[in-house]
């Protein structure tokens, strides 16, 4: 077997989705010899699903694409900048985004509501719609970039552009489905992440696409902690442009969606673990999966509480076994378990069972299973039928040393 | 003015309580060349409160500790030992309280059921009581140990010994107020916290003693945080030892115990402030005061989600006055502030006002401010009139340095 490894080495080959292009362009608003400016186009007759972080100080970006998505605004295009997140703003924010969709309506043909907004980097700052628009021409020709292109353009402190797809089929139209993503740090999303772009050609009516969209996250971008901070410009979009010709699904649990659920299950996971792998400083994987709780909510309380723990995090960049730790985040996490019951396996390995290390205790595999890059751990804290599965990644002296000067 | 100092050059000088006695031992358990048991003996007729972790993983020690508190035992003594947690150690754990309280009762010519419990150290180690009671003999003749043997005793990971006093009078009567404690990470306590032993010479009944007790560390140690994890020992024990001649008070509201509840604050908050300044890892005591909640809950959780924000702590540890991430803090508490209103100061400087950074801000004066050892935030996040005050420190390379090899 391969060993895991943290960072990718390359990006991954990507399909084009039919009725969407994207471009790219550089502002030099924070950073020199690279875009940093994206947009994405697409097709007429576009649905569009979107989930955003339920911060209480949700950034003028988050809160105008709210808005537009609750009017249920036709679609024409996503305009994304990175190096100034267009937060805690103000009017001036919201300004900002008016004059910035207006200029680039003009340019596109279409009204400024149909253009959603996603902003990343410094909270705090001013951000002038001029030097945005400056780009807007250059963007709107440059409209043949690659999903590479466009997954580099949106990065902050991420070490590697991420991205993902699959095919599925509805009925028998094959669809596909292609996404990218960036986050690298205040990682905890709450009902939203990071932002994450993701398409398919799949003709899908807005309510039927938001409830899919809301699921797969469930299970993906918010199952995912790096650091336990929520941003305040977390949004995920998932645009389907209806180019694919298949058989319209009635409703949401319509078994014509299964494989497209599944298809985006794999998307947005794969999306959501590079986020992790790319956690500031991080050098391990970290897969949690909690059984036998009392209910899905207690399940991911408790892998969350274990994700989002530093002294189990700095164990695991330690290679340490030091399981004592995972009882502790088990214990805080205010599920009402009782512990008697509680059993940790580390790497596959039993370490305790009903409330106490296992008898003749060998810590030798264990100890080898942490050296890895990938490391895995399985609590069940009950007979109940409440499971999660959430990712993380280790805290070491990396994230110190980013996060102590990041912004200067 | 003298700069703030993180670290204390000198244990305090600190006063005996008059019917209390300590006295400390060396089992050789887990360190050398240093004291680990601890015994506080106190006169008969003395009254006990206690506040105990809310842990589902709490360890035996809370769990014997916590019954003898709830039948309303007479108390006799608390042994304490440091380096071995006895937690997670299931019914092996309990037979070690068992026979060592049975050992000990012996020596002390008590019942087993009139001492008090509490350990600290490494967690799901099985602990021996033979190796604890191998030394009860030197601990009970030992018996004139000073505060400072006793702080040092029940250190850890701790830099320095933890104590704190204050003088009050009950109607007319003097009294005198000392405690120790121990802690420097697993510090987020949750309705108790690290150990902490206060002792006064007052005569209270034990239901006011423990309102008494659970409002002052409301105030104190259940308002710091060094990294947001949750120990399952946490324990503070207040004991009164009942030779001071004073006015019986009524109630816990008699304004007879107003300065002795005053007394009380400062000792426990001297104690739990002094937790934090040996946060481990720390280079700078975080002081954060909120206002304007909705009520003192709202206002006590948004004071923790910055001062738990590895972001906003990595921020003050690189000496960078990056107010964003307090923004970002305060909208992931999920106390439903309105950002329009939120107002943020930082050393006594405003930096944002009503939801946008102050008009002509400069940086100079802030800066400066975060390059000292006590950093001072100030949020205002509406008109309502709950407060809180809670005290952080920041996180540093020293943390990762502790943690990622503390157990080996």
């Amino acid at each position: 077997m391969t060993p895991f490894r943290l960072v990718p080495e390359t990006f991954p080959d990507m399909p084009a989705i039919a009725g969407l292009s994207l471009g790219t362009a550089a502002t030099g608003l924070k950073y020199t010899g690279r875009d940093d400016l994206m947009l994405m186009r697409c097709a007429e007759g576009s649905t569009l699903a979107a989930v955003f972080t339920q911060s209480d100080t949700a950034a003028p970006p988050v809160e105008w694409s709210r808005e537009r998505l609750a009017e249920g605004t036709a679609i024409s295009a996503i305009l994304v900048n990175a190096g100034n997140a267009n937060a805690f703003t103000g009017a001036a924010g919201k300004q900002t985004i008016s004059e910035s969709t207006t200029a680039l309506a003009r340019s596109l043909g279409c009204a400024p509501e149909a253009i959603m907004v996603a902003s990343t980097g410094v909270i705090g700052e001013p951000l002038d719609a001029a030097i945005l628009a400056a780009e807007f021409d250059t963007l709107v020709k440059q409209d043949n970039a690659s999903w590479q292109d466009a997954a580099s353009a949106i990065m902050t402190t991420d070490t590697f552009a991420k991205g993902a797809s699959a095919s599925c089929m509805i009925g028998d139209t094959p669809v596909t489905i292609a996404g990218i993503a960036k986050g690298s740090g205040m990682i905890a999303p709450n009902m939203a992440t990071m932002l994450g772009f993701v398409a398919t050609d799949a003709a899908l009516p807005a309510p039927i696409l938001q409830i899919l969209l809301a699921t797969a996250t469930r299970r993906s971008f918010n199952a995912i902690t790096v650091d336990s901070d929520t941003s305040t410009n977390d949004s995920v979009f998932l645009v389907a442009t209806a180019v694919a010709a298949h058989h319209a699904p009635t409703t949401v649990d319509d078994p014509l969606l299964d494989d497209f659920v599944r298809a985006l299950d794999q998307v947005m996971q794969d999306l959501a673990i590079q986020i992790v792998r790319d956690g500031e400083g991080a050098s391990k994987l970290i897969t949690i999966d909690v059984a036998g709780a009392p209910d899905e909510d207690a399940a991911h309380r408790i892998a969350m509480s274990i994700a989002n723990s530093p002294l189990v995090k700095t164990a695991i960049a330690g290679e340490d076994a030091n399981w004592g730790r995972i009882v502790m985040a088990v214990g805080k996490a205010g599920a009402a378990i009782d512990q008697a019951q509680l059993c940790i396996d580390i790497g596959g390995v039993a370490v305790a069972a009903n409330g106490m290390r296992v008898d003749d205790y060998d810590e030798t595999p264990v100890t080898a299973h942490m050296t890895g890059q990938h490391v895995e751990i399985s609590v069940r804290v009950g007979t109940g039928s409440g499971t999660a599965r959430v990712w993380t990644c280790d805290l070491t002296h990396g994230y110190i040393e980013i996060n102590a000067d990041y912004r200067s």
